[in-house]
């Protein structure tokens, strides 16, 4: 029963946390989980054809190491197993024709909802980003360059942008590694702020899958390796999606 | 010296982290940190005349619970020792007419620079939010309303958002409490998930102040106490702030 895992789930409090999206994936649709392998997510997530705009795309904002290394993980996608994530303006638009829980599923769209990364669309002043993800290395990496609508210190990064920009690359990578996932928890250790308009590089990995838990590390820094910004950790819950 | 303090701190890793910019206040202004009470942070904070935008005042998108609860703190800032915190589109704006350390102060000032929470200026799309702050209780209130474009599932605000939100708040109180600090750590348990367009009230207190450290804890709840949304703590570095 696909419904056993999800009750299990709740028990641990209602319905509980989880920012992105795809966490939140299919519970209700056996038809759709049952092939649930990581290449079967994957494909789900990265529709050959959409009519969704992908805005993780190069735009005049980027700053050169941003484009730069975006450049080298595109090659990367050719011959060393990554992959470039869409990233589109709402994760209903992510989650498109699958069935959700019923505590979400009479969720009534707001007329212009969007995820939070996405929700300042003027190119260069918010979530500028990116996420490439590699299969058989569980990991993830996310170019981040934070705009000056995500300041705290005057010229820096809120430390609550960069919180938000490891859970969403979190909750992407643990959906695609383990599939319908809940966040239990975040930590985050801050090193050094990070300059609005510059390239920071969260490098994001699965450490272990344990008792249907997920645990992820991430090491955010400069692309030249040189300054550490923060390191942080997330622990989600990995729904036991039996076939029926 | 006051920048002995400073220095302290940077050996910790540069510059380091800092979500609000009340952290960051007087480091090189003697005259203004020596009298440094928390009378006199407060009144700095708050000033009685200010050309600047107070953004924490209720609109139109107020669901009754948010607008409830803040007339009941506004009677408890008139009783109670409660004190309403303003709210300003940006950071430079709350610190204002003060020196800030070297590396800071030469930060140019973009055309358009936004704290977070105060980045989407549509009413009740983004950070709906106001914070009360009790000086004698050494605690915060925040009354926090996520918009659509906060969105991680579905009809429910992004992890990240609430982060965000805490994170604000940690560092306000901390700022207030004990003066020219920097983040070191915030860690997050999430419990239920909030809808968006609902009242989270995040109840801030500082635990203890132990080897210029501050320590301080949140929880996350609805404004009936039933429903938890979230625990989370944060740790403060406190710079020692010697006059000369």
């Amino acid at each position: 029963m696909m419904r056993r895992g999800f009750r299990a789930a709740a028990t641990l409090g209602r319905l509980r946390a989880l920012p992105g999206a795809p966490c939140l994936l299919p519970i209700r649709n056996p038809a759709t989980a049952s092939g649930s392998s990581m290449a079967s997510r994957i494909s789900r997530f990265c529709p050959e054809k959409t009519d969704f705009k992908d805005f993780a795309l190069p735009n005049a904002s980027w700053c050169p190491d941003m484009l730069g290394l975006y450049q080298e993980f595109l090659e990367k996608t050719k011959t060393d197993g990554w992959i470039k994530l869409p990233s589109f303006k709402s994760n209903r638009e992510h989650i498109h024709g699958l069935k959700l829980p019923t505590e979400l599923a009479d969720t009534p769209e707001k007329s212009d909802s969007r995820i939070i990364t996405r929700s300042i669309q003027v190119e260069g002043q918010g979530y500028e980003h990116v996420i490439f993800f590699n299969p058989s290395e569980k990991k993830s990496v996310c170019l981040f360059q934070p705009g000056p609508y995500l300041e705290g210190p005057p010229g820096f990064a809120h430390g609550g942008s960069l919180a938000t920009m490891m859970d969403e690359t979190f909750s992407k990578t643990a959906y695609l590694v383990g599939e319908g996932l809940l966040t239990l928890s975040i930590s985050i250790r801050f090193k050094n702020m990070i300059p609005v308009g510059s390239l920071a590089v969260l490098n994001v990995s699965v450490d272990k899958i344990e008792d249907q838990k997920l645990y992820l590390s991430c090491i955010t820094q400069t692309r030249d390796q040189k300054t550490v910004y923060a390191k942080s950790s997330g622990v989600f819950f990995q729904l036991q999606l039996e076939q029926e």
